[in-house]
């Protein structure tokens, strides 16, 4: 066996291994019965800890040192394949086992702590357990910049979204504040007061609902489930994705467009490339890329005047009642509503991007040592006052109201925003490509844009990095122009 | 760390990897979207992959070379836990890696074509996949005898009942298959025909009942969950155990009984000592122990006179309707019925045996060679002719029925009669130390059962062999008189 085949072997066994963490992850939050935990922690930790142990066996870097990809048509894909094997051995070598151990065990314990303090808007009570996950991730990340060549926060980004560092995000996120400046209050003044639909929505008629929408937009349940969860989110396995949402009889648009948005993410997995399954180089482009996928779905297609005017009518024969609400005009008004809220997955289209600002500056100060842990409330509410004008009554809608920090995740908030940028470009080359696209999806129909998606996206799987991908499916790297211009067409006129 | 310390680290984490199997493997069969198939296979064939490496590693032989258990108040435990882990390690070593690989493709194929074949009653279909099977069953047995210092097919038997071999069981057997030719005329003279529930009886009602069972059977779904299979069966972890069934709007019965069978096996799990989660020595006792804990739940307390009696106005209340059916006698009659069917999963519980015994000696005869694969469905069906008086009609009620040997299980038959007969021994010496026992079933209640079960059976996890355990909990070791005496009293006076 060739270095390079041995390799492949090897990585398949420990994207094997992941897969079926991921089955075990989506369980937990969807089927465990509550004193399943700590089994079900031990059994990830295991599990994770194999994977690890298989990727710095000592062969795994004789092997990558001596291993030359294969020539013929797939060359550029085994290239990249080698070059993405290099790279998670890299990250990996660089950590000491007792680091990833002592991690694994502060941030569950934090993680842990954090739902109670969130809960009570107690920051007092998850301090001490953040102080340690923040200094373990400093940790972490010093071990990492090193190895990789890169600054210690930009380190930890590149475990989320591959080829983006701060350097790139921090001038995109400046230009934004200064847009929403001038945009938020503009929007505010355009908007117009929507009719509410009036329930109640049964929630049998949502799920029937919210299946026939993720079908109608491309998933087949012969390769997916969809289930309910306290959060909506995205997991499984490429041929075996699975999807959750929230049912409110009060509200149906919360269960609605949640699937639809993972709808977009499970499509990105369905759509990556069969015959790289298991390597590297078949696996997403990264975090921020996966956002673009549901982001493009939910926010480009979905809330697009032409799929809500035949969205409409399905939605007053699902629930019936008086049809006014229905209409395309109203749905836009309910559903690109633009607030200053304080809560970010409650957030619109255009202040999202500063919920997204605030956290990455307050983590880079958090990773570079320039903002102590107890000093965060104080700092969080101050940005977010200079933001979008209000300061957080309390840290449960403040600092507390992510997981991400608490589970010891720094470097992944800017995943979201340069998503929803991505999402406004790759629709804007879409349209470009699809003359009809949208005539399409005024007919439900999203064949064009997925089509063009497993296209440029999908089929490119991690071939190409995040800018690199945006290259060749835009003709160019990432651009905010095309989100700034996509929020002034929607909000701004 | 000790060798003994060491050990436990290395089987705590065998254990783990299993238990993340065990949730996978329920998964598979009642969650996963049916293209799910090919991705979980791997995942399943990856971690039982690990488990076996860590369990052969070298480091694993040398420390249990030199091993010592601790003393204590717990030093019968590690004693038996030592021994359990060299016999573990004894069965994994005497196998080589090829082997076990090429055996779980040979069940896997196997067991695919099979549901086709059943489908289709076309054994010719699955003969060549069947004997390369067995031929693999056998070259297993061939390694693990000499190892182990049994009988290639004994060999086989220890790995679901330890301690227990063909010579234990073919006079037990043998003497049952007298005791039937008398009984069965006798038991069929006495029966009454019952009357039968009218339907439909809706699937919420039935899931409903079938919950509140469980939990009245002292199952707490803060540890459980009670789900749909196509088959019934229990699994999952034993601080979360997982139940299934399946439901019929025409016929409760089958749901009801089922969920109470699964409920005695999760119970077994549930009482398992939680000091003693994933060492050996904290297991269930084998699978006829455990078949024990299901039917002594199922057969002798559920289906008793005095728990009907109970269970009947609460099955009426459940589904309305004529309450004469749900009078305790009239349960008996219907859920004691006794009749010469073909199929081994409806059988009656004085027929069962027969079953077993039919597949016991056919699958001895396959593994010593003096059966071909080509010559099966024949002697099956003498064989089933000679036990119940008539030959069935074809292979799908004949030799094509069960999965078992299609997916490579020899040697786990006699498990089940094992278990219905240790189950009447222990309600027999159960009943003795708890004389209000029936009393507690005539008001629904088991917890004088299950406290005698948590203390004499489930507490005791591994730490004695099967006979063991029967002598400490009954003062003898197995005794087929007292289940002959259960049958005789219950169907035949």
């Amino acid at each position: 066996m060739t270095p390079y085949a041995s390799l492949i072997a090897r990585f398949a066994r420990i994207a094997t291994i992941e897969e079926a963490a991921a089955v075990l992850g989506w369980d937990a939050a969807v089927m465990m019965p509550r004193g399943g935990g700590a089994a079900r922690g031990e059994q990830l930790a295991v599990l994770a800890g194999l994977a690890h142990e298989t990727l710095v066996e000592p062969k795994t870097a004789a092997d990558l040192a001596t291993a030359v990809p294969p020539e013929g048509p797939d060359a550029a894909w085994h290239a990249a394949n080698l070059r993405l094997m290099r790279h998670a051995h890299r990250r990996a070598a660089a950590v000491p086992g007792a680091l990833v151990q002592a991690r694994a065990r502060a941030n569950s314990d934090c993680e842990k702590i954090w739902r109670d303090a969130r809960a009570g808007s107690d920051f007092p009570a998850v301090r001490a357990a953040l102080t340690e996950v923040v200094a373990l991730t400093r940790e972490l990340a010093g071990c990492l910049a090193p190895a990789l060549g890169m600054s210690p926060y930009d380190a930890l980004m590149d475990g989320f979204q591959p080829g983006i560092g701060a350097g790139d995000v921090a001038p995109v996120f400046g230009a934004y504040e200064t847009f929403l400046a001038r945009a938020l209050p503009t929007a505010e003044a355009l908007a117009t007061a929507p009719l509410v639909p009036r329930g109640p929505f049964p929630v049998a008629a949502q799920e029937a609902l919210c299946r026939s929408l993720a079908e109608r937009l491309g998933l087949d349940f012969a390769h997916a489930r969809l289930d309910r969860s306290a959060h909506p989110f995205s997991g499984g396995t490429p041929t075996d994705v699975r999807i959750t949402t929230r049912y409110d009889e009060a509200d149906f648009a919360q269960a609605v467009l949640a699937v639809i948005h993972e709808t977009g993410h499970a499509l990105y997995e369905r759509g990556l490339p069969a015959r790289f399954a298991r390597h590297k180089v078949g696996e997403a482009a990264g975090m921020a890329a996966h956002e673009s996928q549901s982001l493009i779905v939910e926010m480009q297609a979905a809330r697009s005047d032409a799929f809500l005017s035949w969205l409409g009518p399905r939605l007053h024969a699902a629930f019936g009642g008086d049809p006014a609400p229905y209409a395309a005009t109203n749905l836009g008004r309910l559903w690109r509503r633009v607030g200053r809220g304080f809560i970010r997955v409650d957030a619109d289209e255009i202040t999202y991007p500063a919920h997204v600002i605030l956290r990455f500056r307050l983590e880079q100060a958090l990773i570079g040592g320039e903002l102590a842990v107890a000093d965060l409330p104080g700092a969080w509410n101050d940005g977010f006052a200079t933001l979008l004008g209000a300061r957080p009554p309390d840290d449960a809608r403040g600092c507390l109201q992510d997981i991400h920090w608490y589970d010891g995740a720094f470097g992944y908030f800017p995943s979201y925003t340069l998503g929803a940028m991505a999402a406004a470009q790759l629709m804007a080359a879409a349209r470009r490509a699809e003359p009809g696209l949208d005539a399409a999806l005024a007919r439900g129909e999203v064949a064009p844009l997925l089509g063009w998606l497993r296209r440029e996206v999908h089929g490119r799987a991690s071939l190409l990095g995040f800018q690199d991908l945006l290259i060749a499916a835009t003709g160019k790297p990432l651009d905010p122009g095309d989100f700034t211009a996509h929020l002034t067409a929607r909000y701004l006129t």
